[in-house]
């Protein structure tokens, strides 16, 4: 696995293009193939999602997307409807194409009508830009960035085979893909139904163990369109898309809303898989561990704390626990159940490293998973306590 | 229902007092009768749980309490069961009595053993002081403080029945009981299997509709003694009861760590009563929506996207939405899922009263929950980042 520059315009075929306008951004990418979605479980859909579902059904197939920031198109009712099928329609004028090839997304204020007005003066001015070189896929990235404070892109080469991403998302993070908007192109030959497979597999590592601050959005979308140039193996292609989505994920985690430190929890040693994913997604949302994070308290209690409330299958008696900072540094806590005398300050050490992990044993079974979370700080507030005015 | 003053002392027969040095208090509550407990449902139970509901179990009764702070005891294996029979044995001892017949609650930093030499040193001191008087309720409550700002206890008199509480607890409080130490009294004749049924009911309703921050804890306690003085219907003595146990979790939501603002979220219209107690917590517990009630930030969209993956059943298309504030301020920002437009000034105004009901009809039928809450601020993070040291 090689990581390239480009982000998604290393991906031969791929042209991208943004612009921006205050809080309002629209971006937009164009390339042709097999493509598959992930939408939000949140019961509220955004407008753009029941579009998008619709057309992805349609014919499995994108000629491009159109995406905006500012207005998240959310709890907007018909008129919303009719505004996402607006866009799609300038999208697919433009590249000469059914509407029904063409995605949209949106992110911003939820329950707010689009400024159409808007999104059109500023969909003419990024469809004279769409390129495809590797400062047009940094540009649509940054087109629809809210609360992000770094763009968040990624390609890969891997056996022949190109795979990159872009991301937008900070806050509003939680399982099953929450308030981000990722768009991933390849030119991997693959059908519509296993781009669609792999995609879920990889989601399902990557975004859905991620968590800001356990909202979960009703705008979040993953798009997965391949231009089809290169034979592959499924499994070469599986490979690399996990790995950017894992990628995503982790700058996603690093950019928290107000985030100063990234930790990734790890569990192994669980009776399930689920178990795993549980007690590791716990571990990444407890506010009190996240704070602690921030704080660099040493105050391991809360993990296993939380652990014990997931709802995962555990013993306190059979758990282990560590942390391991930057540079080597390493710390068992508590071993199958006893915790580990005098060791506090060289915990508090690592609790002061940029990236930290918390690595968990269950003592119960083979199974393990992993998750990407950051600390709670109050930034984080700060960010949150007045975004709409 | 009348007020009263007192706290736990308003019960005739009961006698607390308290005392503190640093972060370390105890608390000692003497009265007998019949009791019942309810206790965290974190499958990493601290030792005094474990010891208190065993004591329970033998003689669904109790002659006293003895409760501290500083300490949570909790992980800290047979040491640690040790240490709370050590404590429940002190009791005893002052007592006369069985050592079952005395329940131990702690509340602290988790993951340490207790420090017993002075846990005997308060004990000693606070024995001289056990009183029956309206301060000595208060010093108890206050014995077992830790990132509480204010004394929370609160009596009734209703029917002739008495019932008074004590409650700490301002930080890691979610559903099921989270830590909160919470002790009860009553002269209503009941026993401690009535006694029991009515706790559980009263705790549904009451502190397991709080949330401050979604964690929770290993210690969560509430036990409920009656003195048995005065004959009644249970009815009555559940309606007081359930009084007792709503006030006691509103004075915690709103002493919440670092809370600045209250606000209690009234579900109604629900299909089910899990939906609508689904739907009441997911609100309460969005940092997207505490932030934005810090913020004053009308941001509804979050309280509808909030409902919207809580898990109970709702249809956007039918949902209700309004905002109630002080001095009889009232908007209503959506109906049955149609958005009321011009009204954002006036929810922006009620977002900026100290206490705020954000009321939701989810017009699916005719069940109905409230959860108690408050903001997300600067100062929580302040609070939990460096608790430890």
């Amino acid at each position: 696995m090689q990581t390239i520059e480009g982000g998604i315009c290393a991906v031969p075929g791929v042209r991208a293009a943004g612009v921006r306008q205050g809080k309002y951004g629209v971006a937009l990418i164009a390339a042709s193939g097999p493509a598959a979605g992930m939408f939000t479980t949140n019961k509220v859909r955004a407008a753009p999602l029941d579009v998008t579902a619709e057309h992805l059904q349609a014919f499995g197939h994108l000629d491009g997307v159109i995406a905006n920031s500012g207005c998240a198109n959310a709890y907007t009712g018909p008129r919303g409807l009719e505004d996402a099928r607006k866009m799609t329609g300038l999208m697919a004028g433009f590249l000469g194409t059914d509407q029904k090839k063409v995605a949209v997304a949106s992110t911003g204020v939820i329950g707010r009508y689009m400024d159409m007005a808007l999104i059109g003066r500023l969909f003419d001015e990024a469809k004279t830009r769409l390129r495809c070189d590797p400062d047009a896929s940094a540009e649509a990235a940054k087109a629809v960035m809210t609360t992000d404070t770094r763009l968040k892109e990624i390609a890969v080469e891997h056996k022949g085979i190109h795979v990159g991403g872009i991301v937008k998302g900070a806050g509003m993070i939680e399982p099953n893909v929450a308030t981000m908007l990722c768009f991933l192109y390849t030119d991997a030959d693959l059908t519509a139904i296993l781009l669609k497979e792999c995609l879920k597999d990889a989601v399902k590592d990557s975004f859905n163990m991620l968590t800001v601050d356990g909202d979960m959005s009703t705008n979040d979308t993953v798009l997965l369109t391949s231009t089809g140039k290169v034979k592959c193996k499924v499994d070469d292609f599986y490979e690399a898309l996990r790995y950017v989505c894992i990628e995503l994920a982790r700058k996603m985690a690093r950019d928290g809303e107000g985030a100063s430190k990234y930790f990734e929890t790890v569990v192994i040693g669980a009776k399930t898989e689920q178990d795993a994913r549980l007690a590791a997604k716990a571990v990444a949302n407890s506010s009190l561990v996240k704070t602690a994070v921030f704080g660099a308290d040493p105050n391991w209690g809360r993990i296993i704390c939380a652990v014990g409330y997931s709802g995962a299958a555990m013993d306190p008696e059979k758990i282990s626990l560590g942390l391991e900072g930057m540079d080597g540094l390493e710390v068992s806590l508590v071993k199958r159940g006893r915790i580990v005398d005098g060791v506090l300050d060289k915990a508090k050490e690592i609790m002061k490293c940029d990236t930290i992990f918390v690595k968990i044993d269950l003592g119960l079974g083979d199974a393990k998973a992993r998750s990407f979370g950051c600390d709670l700080t109050r930034e984080y507030v700060n960010i949150n306590a007045d975004y709409t005015t």
